[in-house]
């Protein structure tokens, strides 16, 4: 793959090679980073981005330091950083102008799902055990606590003119990002039924901060690197967050129908942990025999086996939570449209962004 | 007690009565710092800073939010934010100025307890359980990463012309104070003879990291939000880093000879856990019987008893490691007079840091 810029485009390219451009942009610095890491945090970060496995030895042809990064093993898909260049270069500035920040971001999703992959107990995330499973409680919270400090080193030291702007949409994110985290980790000892469930419109708060909070702040670095006036920022960060929110959407669908191949996690995995996740949220919130069946399921002092959790599946489904979800995350990235329609971007980035919506949207189905 | 201002004195305060007057000064902002948290991490930062129960009921005469704060339950001695205070104070400003800074340092030391508790499996802090022991590990994660951000956020968003600068020094104290844990906690599986035992001087430069980096930044907060020129920050710093080591040391003579009364720990604590401290390997890097015993006595395969542990305290001190560690802290407060001697500094807040220092090196023993 060669690298596009964004002036000698004759075609829009797909979203695959959208996100592996920024990626390659990206990668350098990221890994430049991870390099200033205590060897041993640095190695527990490594095998977090899917660089190299529990013993250090590089994941092969994962493309460490150099350029590639689309193949097995590299990861996620760096959604957050791909907004921050996107968003710088939709401001009219070259992306590389806001790669510290994306860096940071990038920094931070690492260390969350670090940490909230021991809050929930999660052994296994993208086919691997977890960094806790495989290094240990203590060395997987010192690992977590060495990405968020290189983070903020990375955006503070980035000789950036706006970079103390940048640090406090940063600071601001993380605020939020924890608080969306405790309501999350408190909904679980919440009931199903009754007026002390979770409703709908609790759980579109958490996933606000919880996944809002930081592709937000991913689209504010890259506007604010870039110099963007204050009003602009501010309407790409709100893009950011609905995007967000839609991305866990998704995700709420993948945690019970995602393909074990696909997510790197067990089916009905979140059903299996009795997550309080939207869809079930919003099955459990329609009226009719379906959601009393499911209400009387998860309820049931049983733990609730494989055939039990495909019955569940079933009934969240036939109650319309499962399309009521998918709903949401549109209604969410119509919002994104609207944002991205309200000011004025640079045509090229601004295409590259609308293309990422409906594949983030359709991704691993 | 009265508030003392910087310019009305007739008599040099004692440390006691200086640690107070910062504590009061800083206190409300602190207060509402955390009163800015999800209540749920609120909670344990309350907890975790001996102003609430675990059921978050007040612990009585703890002053939360309010003046006092001298009473047992009110956390520790707040030294951190003293010395931000009065490094403020040293350099011509009034020590307002420098409370955003000194809030930080308090939130960033309680975060690092916090996890750093996790880490080792302390179960006991002050004479209270820890937080992941009161609460558990997963929300004690959480807790830690609530008071990060918040600490970030409370500089970032201080107002103060300087901040961008300080969040800059928090930065750098973060990475080497994760650095410092991380050789400490490696420092637990390497072997107490042979070529890869620690090394004094290994155990320094995890010292400086882990300790000195924190209490650095404290003393360069203040100078940065006062406006002090770089030259006179920097070496505020490093007076402040060594006032870390002095104190990291006298931290390990109370980890083996303190009284559990005061301490809040149990005696031999550090011994107990095999945890390498100075003391023990000053004691065996000397010639002799004593330390002969003593590694004999560390290396044997069965884990020490209470009679066992006595043994061992009694020939670390014989072997000279007490008063090598001794002689440790102070050679480190001689460096900080000499620092706080190398630029003009206000009399009434130098006299105040320089009435820290044998207190701070004295404390309960």
């Amino acid at each position: 793959m060669t690298m596009q810029t964004t002036t000698d485009r004759t075609a829009q390219p797909t979203a695959q090679q959208i996100l592996a451009r920024c990626r390659e942009l990206v990668r350098p610095q990221l890994a430049a980073a991870i390099g200033r890491l205590h060897p041993w945090p640095g190695e527990m970060a490594a095998f977090s981005l899917g660089w190299s496995e529990v013993n250090g030895r590089p994941v092969p042809g994962s493309g460490t330091g150099s350029g590639s990064g689309t193949v097995p093993g590299s990861g996620g898909k760096g959604v957050r950083q791909a907004l921050t260049v996107l968003c710088a270069e939709a401001v009219g500035a070259p992306g590389e102008t806001a790669v510290a920040g994306a860096v940071a971001v990038e920094l931070i999703h690492t260390f969350s799902l670090l940490h909230d992959d021991i809050m929930d107990g999660d052994e296994l995330r993208r086919q691997r055990e977890t960094v806790w499973k495989a290094y240990g409680t203590g060395p997987a919270v010192l690992a977590g606590d060495a990405l968020f400090a290189l983070a903020l080193e990375t955006l503070a030291e980035s000789g950036n003119p706006h970079s103390g702007e940048a640090v406090r949409h940063l600071a601001g994110a993380l605020n939020d990002l924890v608080r969306g985290q405790a309501e999350d980790l408190l909904f679980e000892s919440r009931p199903w039924t009754g007026p002390h469930a979770v409703q709908p419109h609790e759980y579109r708060s958490m996933a606000d901060d919880k996944t809002g909070s930081l592709l937000g702040c991913a689209a504010a670095l890259g506007a604010t690197l870039a110099g963007a006036p204050a009003p602009t920022v501010a309407v790409l960060a709100r893009a950011g967050r609905h995007l967000g929110v839609a991305f866990q959407a998704v995700d709420d669908l993948l945690g019970i129908w995602g393909d074990p191949e696909v997510t790197g996690k067990p089916v009905h995995n979140d059903l299996r942990q009795t997550k309080k996740t939207f869809p079930v949220l919003a099955a459990l919130a329609t009226p009719g025999p379906a959601a009393r069946r499911l209400t009387a399921l998860l309820t049931s002092p049983t733990p609730l086996d494989d055939a039990a959790l495909r019955v569940a599946a079933a009934l969240i489904e036939e109650a319309g939570g499962r399309s009521a979800t998918l709903d949401e995350a549109h209604r969410h990235l119509d919002i994104v449209r609207d944002c991205l329609d309200s000011v004025p971007l640079a045509r090229a980035a601004a295409g590259d962004i609308r293309t990422l919506l409906p594949f983030l949207v359709s991704r691993r189905m």
